[in-house]
């Protein structure tokens, strides 16, 4: 298989080494042949060549059977006023289709501590997010005067379709029960949504679609974050609703990302982002990086139990150590890969 | 003072009769000449006229010096296609010029074991939303066809500007920390919101102004709550946060809210909603009607003293008791205006 790196800025290298790492070493045990091709994105890409996401890079990305990507952005790029490193990555997802953006919520019991929320409202926690990541405000019609802005909200039909089917798809193979988050008291491209996502349904018998309004679902997920097994929802309101996730797991450093389209190249990301203060010192957890690679085995090369390997890695891991300082302990990052390595053995 | 009252749905009647008690307790200890007018809204308003906002009462709003009001909505409605009990709301909002929608969340000592988030997180927080409240998404261009929907956001400098203002005259009064929450690294009415009010803050350069992307707020909301002061932002935004920090509290019920505009008129209710399955019963909780009376009293009437009084009778409910069900007590409604009465002496 052929992966592209994409380690972007701030803290990406250091982390997508790792994750590579961990690849190199499962190509090993398991006696597979993975190819790896290392391109810009992002800020570096800026720096090295005035555009966030460079042509060599698109078509390698194309090309590839799966992208691994680290973080993009940082505070260097921030006066920049006509291009910014993000650009790079939501051109990425778009070009490549990658509709779908997942996000696997499960707590880890040795970690429980390390929530902003109570144990037991967390203990068990396990749902997955599923984000619509190529439509919406993210790419609508943007003007500008001097005096007023404007961004437009578009959805089709065929956008909303293909995102449900994803979600009922994974809903089907778990606990059979998908939240649908939108604000149709208010907004028509909610209530297009609602309308498209209860036709899909009908094609899922089996699985029990529930309905849940933006405000109340950031409320919700709070007061009973066991209660979901699988939420649907447009590109912002998930970009707002998964970091929420994220905090209330307690485990940002932890958590991997899949954007999938219908192909089966996938894009692979940890959740959190460039961290740039922590840039360099060997400290940054790369653990979401690595789980990352463990959705690419899973979603794009299909090898669902080295995937699945992996996760049994980092599970020792969370309980044994050892630990950056994000979770409390002292390892260097280099001390990470190692204890992963040695896990998987 | 001519105060207009707006019962709506559910439980909107019950909590709106018992924060009237409070208000002409109010009157009597402290000798104010208080009338009550009530009028129809929503989808009792719907029922009765087919309007959510009749004419009516939109012109006894017009003419009040404040309007106080229960809740809108209910599963009743939800199956009418071409209006909804929320539009009543929304067009009151639009015609009064609330543009500014203040909602201070506060924990209680004696009820922090309520909250999803362990208390040591939530122990002392003290901060105000103001949610831009007549703007945006919510009130933008809409298109349908068959196959395809589109909301438009607008903002103009002028509306993020006097919003603005009201954030900044807010945080000069308290600590002097206002955090601007927008999503300008995609949004191009972020920017403009992030342009304008960094001019704004130039004429209150005691406050200090931090801005803070959505997702990552939604995040460090739960992770550091303590932090904040005064949070301003967009309307679909504010709607997502403000509900988010209603559940971080723990204390749903209890928080209450002001829409204000330019004039001293101002509409509060409650931030919950109408609750239709415990509607009629006695049991609602009136805690966060009775505070949005001592927002009224303090933003429309000018009486500080009096909403003071209002605030620690209160306080000193949480601390002794009675409690409705919702706060783990099994006390009825009346019985929580009974003794908040009781307090006030
Ligand atoms: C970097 C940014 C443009 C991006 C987004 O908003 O989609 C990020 O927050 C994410 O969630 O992947
Ligand atoms: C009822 C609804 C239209 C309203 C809103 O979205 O503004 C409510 O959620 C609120 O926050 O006051």
């Amino acid at each position: 298989a052929n992966i592209v790196t994409l380690p972007g800025d701030g803290i990406g290298p250091e982390i997508v080494t790792s994750a590579v790492n961990i690849l190199k070493e499962i190509a090993k045990i398991y006696n597979h042949d993975f190819s790896f091709e290392e391109h810009l994105i992002g800020g570096a890409a800026i720096d090295a060549t005035g555009n966030p996401l460079p042509k060599q890079t698109l078509l390698a990305c194309q090309k590839a059977d799966a992208v691994l990507l680290g973080a993009v952005g940082g505070p260097k790029w921030a006066h920049l006023s006509n291009v910014r490193p993000e650009q790079g990555l939501l051109a990425l997802r778009k070009a490549l289709n990658l509709f779908a953006n997942i996000r696997p919520i499960h707590t880890y019991d040795a970690l429980l501590s390390l929530s902003s929320l109570k144990e037991e409202k967390i203990k068990g926690v396990d749902f997955i997010f599923v984000r619509e990541l190529t439509g919406g405000a993210y790419f609508g019609k943007k003007t500008r005067t001097e005096k007023t802005a404007t961004d437009e909200t578009l959805y089709t039909v065929e956008e909303i379709e293909r995102v449900s089917r994803k979600a009922f798809e994974l809903a089907h193979t778990r606990r059979k029960h998908l939240t649908s988050v939108d604000k149709a008291n208010v907004l028509e491209t909610s209530r297009l949504w609602r309308e498209t996502i209860s036709q899909v349904a009908q094609d899922y018998p089996d699985v029990k679609l529930e309905h849940q309004l933006v405000d109340s679902m950031a409320m919700m997920l709070l007061i009973n974050p066991a209660h979901y097994d699988v939420i649907v929802t447009e590109n912002l309101f998930g970009d707002i609703l998964t970091d929420e996730c994220a905090a209330l797991s307690g485990s940002l450093g932890l958590l991997p990302s899949a954007s999938l389209g219908k192909e089966s190249i996938g894009l692979y990301e940890p959740i959190h982002g460039s961290a740039p203060d922590i840039a360099g010192k060997n400290i940054a957890n790369p653990i979401g990086t690595i789980l990352s690679v463990s959705l690419l085995l899973q979603y794009s090369l299909g090898l669902v139990n080295e995937a699945i390997q992996i996760e049994k890695a980092v599970n020792l891991l969370t309980q044994h150590g050892p630990l950056t300082a994000d979770l409390g302990g002292n390892a260097y990052t280099t001390e990470i890969t190692k204890a992963v390595i040695n896990n998987l053995h």
